[in-house]
């Protein structure tokens, strides 16, 4: 259709588009309000589109993003339709800044798909990340086990819920056995600024596995969608990093400031020293995390023939519903 | 202990008191910052407190909740210790405008606790409140059945919960097959006007019944925090009710203004009238729900006496979760 | 451009068309995300647009804004840019669920422009609404003497401002004299259900007039954008009202619920009843305004011709600063 | 009074307290509610006051504000009640997750109190800080006539605006051309979390000195309220810089990371080197200015006998109310 709004070919074309996630999951981006020339247009207060070249732009949106003027990022917005287990829904909601409308499970019969980790998903306790995993799966047999309760568990969670609602009892009671691993669906809208901060918690190491699966799909699509706000976000928080008053310290006792170039200097700056500087020893470790060598930076570019349309998914969903056939 | 901020008698009785609600859970008032007169102090940005009298602070009170103008109830805040099954806590966390901090099912082992209705409480799907459930419960034996169904399943999700911690699989994932009749718990703070508005959503007939319980006890501890805004929340939301300008029109014609009195007047406003004012059918039907003779006023009184300990519910929270023995 | 996102003819019309708003100021529709088929379709976590009619989405748009399920109507987004004096940017910014960008008085060098009432518009307070003004304008020699005391002081302040930029005052200094009367701008965004919120306030009697200027503008904006929540918002927000206990007690002693019909009863309820139902003398005088009969409804519809292009008020802004000539 | 709420002496002693900021202008702290061990006991989901010790506290703060673990310190809440100029009050109301009760120029006669910047406080504009003023105060003269020029417009916007009143012009129309730098004042509320972050861009070196100075006062409110929260804040956020990508991986080639020590490796990073890892010009002097020695520390602690009773600025306050002398 026409439009007199600002539009994005880059954003257009993922317009329909349903990503799968895990293994019933999907990200679909539904609409787009604006891009990195509105959060520019909005810095400046300015009366239009004017002539601005691109490296204007990105020269203003780096600087407001490094120096957190987080306002003008406000002005874009997103809309998504998105699909996944209960768990994963319940740390999503914890963001409050942004706007869902959830299937009811009051209101509607709901379909049975449940998430089923892969093996190499499933893994022990992590001693480190007190949350978290490992990342070596556990022994296989562990696994499989694994697999079979849950799929008898399952199967009879499916088969409790479709006899209550078979015998007309309010769905609102039936799917309080449902387990948490049971699939839902919400639309879900948020502006750039509050999107980023999302991804900032939920794409990182420390994010819970499958919440951070649907969040690297959203990073992917917000670079097609504001690319230049993207970036900064990527340099300036996912791939930066806080340092404290006593790690800058350390490192300007380290950093000689040479003219046109940084310097190793002589010192060296031991764990004492460091902790003279009121580093503890966990603060330690963590600094030197920082400064050891970066992994590989992600690669959030979406491939768009992994999408799917939508009417694939509705069927799916669909089918999962419990045939309803009230006894009398 | 000794303080120089404003306190309130009533309010400190409920400090430490757990009250039960439902089968395991509970809502305890953590801490509460100002009341009533604080609300006045507020709209009157002044300097202390002074010889009003209470006539004048209710006046005020209803006089700003009448008009819309909540901003001083936002000066209000309460902080609430509450547990609740899983489904009811995906309900109440739609309120955005609270703080909150949950028991995290990543980091913790959690308690097997798990919510059964009661026979009285289980319920066929309503066909007019289309979320809901009819007031009458369910064959006794269709409630023995799902009573049977419900523990064979929990008894093999506690199970198998157990089996994969034991196991020392990661929490995050051991839980994902948990019912969302799971007991959780948290911190939850908020300010009085957007408790009222909480309130006005969950104590409200079209709430889940399960979710009414929590928000009639949080009611009942705002009457002793604050009992002017109680009185007038009441008095305008709870047991008041908004008309549509079709509606008002239909009363205009049937209500004459005399001196110092309403009167009836002589007209009759057919359904069709109605409709020529814009109600809809199912609008005319609300229309006289709103003037049919009202049931009795609900009474919030608490009875402190049914309150436990916090050690009470600990007790039970600490010997519910299963025994950790890791195997090699 | 052509775009795959849900468009609609009659807010297209809109964008671009810049608004004005009192003798300096505008409203303009730069974007917007929605319409009633969104609200719909969140309410209904669908997947798609499909062949539902007009009468539909109207009945459940209808059912949804009466019963207070407020959240499809956040999946509506709309971004304005406005003009407008400080003294109402201070009352508009009170509304914190927007985004804000103002221009910026540290940065910029302002326009001198300053809102000038009409005589019509300059009124005594009023002892009723105790906030605002009698609908009748003060004797004509206060208008002159008041307009010419206004003209001195801005032509003083604009005087005082211009000579502090000249000698390289900071601007955030230069600016801390100007009146409150100076025009400012921004852009500001906000979704459906937030923005109703607003024009229920800001659109209402009680308001200051001036901010109802701008309110009834947006108003008419969203009558284009989405006609159906804007008539239930007319019809159950705005030219409805709300009804306390002791209010509807009152009625529903004077209204017969006859078959097919509401009837007059044989009732009277005298001014001491009213207040047996708890209400006060002033209750008594609102209940008697609200049956009273109602003053005609507003019609907000837009007047297209009226708008002026974005560049004929961006000139009028830049013909404004000061020409800075820094004094060495 | 006697209180079963968590109470902390320190913050007891400065409730009552009115510290003078600017020269008309204070900042008082009328309630709290919690302290750190409360954003403890909210992380833990904990039942009750243990028998943690400090340090053990003191780890589990930092360890949450390192970790972005935020939500916690939501669980603390201050009550304010400030005067400022109406162009601080203009940046201020910007942060919207506070609430907000300010005196209402449409209902009350405003006191006649302007804001007067010392000689040393009046700066040209920064080319550096493009928003700001540079250090070095104006040449005396300048200051002089801007001194002179600001008393003969504020002497006649106050003559103005008695005029108005005096004449019963509606007071919302009369205070339209009070300058930016009359004084207002409010009740604010925020969590502890949402204040740090206020303090963070308003305690800055970017932010107007004089709503720093407003800043100031309540950082050094919060180093009484809750310590350990005030002293991580400031060593992570206020003292603590954010490093992007590319300057993390220049520091990485200096740094080398020796067993129990950092030690200065052997490299060189040259202003093309910071080029290729993405680094503008502007950044390149941004990652100098935080390597290079770092200026003292600031000191927050407050002089408490340095505040004035509530009443001493309430009869400063009361006496700049002009004496309405309504002419018939």
């Amino acid at each position: 259709m026409e439009t007199r709004r600002p539009t994005n070919p880059d954003a257009e074309a993922l317009l329909g588009l349903y990503f799968p996630v895990l293994d019933h999951g999907f990200v679909a981006l539904v609409d787009y309000m604006g891009s990195d020339e509105d959060v520019e247009r909005a810095a400046r207060v300015s009366y239009g589109y004017g002539t601005r070249k691109t490296s204007q732009t990105r020269g203003l949106i780096r600087y407001l993003r490094r120096h957190r003027h987080t306002t003008p990022s406000e002005m874009v917005e997103l809309k998504f339709h998105c699909s996944m287990p209960m768990f994963v829904a319940r740390q999503w909601i914890r963001h409050r800044t942004a706007s869902v409308n959830e299937t009811s499970g009051r209101y509607s019969v709901l379909p049975l798909l449940f998430y089923a980790p892969c093996a190499g998903d499933v893994a022990v306790q992590s001693a480190t990340n007190r949350q978290g995993r490992v990342p070596e799966p556990v022994d296989a047999r562990v696994y499989a086990e694994a697999v079979e309760r849950w799929e008898r568990l399952r199967s009879l969670a499916g088969d409790t819920y479709a006899w209550l609602v078979e015998r007309d009892v309010a769905r609102e009671l039936a799917r309080i056995d449902l387990p948490l691993s049971t699939y839902t669906q919400w639309y879900w809208k948020i502006d750039l600024h509050n999107l980023l901060h999302f991804l900032s918690l939920r794409a990182d190491a420390h994010a819970q596995w499958e919440i951070r699966a649907y969040a690297r799909v959203m990073a992917g699509m917000l670079q097609r969608v504001a690319p230049l706000s993207f970036e900064a976000w990527r340099d300036y928080q996912l791939d930066g990093d806080r340092l404290s008053w006593g790690e800058l310290e350390a490192l300007r006792r380290l950093v000689r400031l040479d003219d046109g170039a940084l310097a190793a200097g002589e010192g060296r700056v031991s764990d004492a020293d460091l902790g003279g500087l009121g580093l503890s020893r966990r603060e330690i470790d963590e600094l030197r995390a920082k400064l050891a060598p970066a992994p590989p930076r992600e690669d959030f570019t979406l491939d768009l023939a992994a999408a799917k349309p939508a009417a694939w998914f509705a069927e799916r969903m669909e089918a999962a519903v419990p045939a309803v056939d009230r006894q009398p």
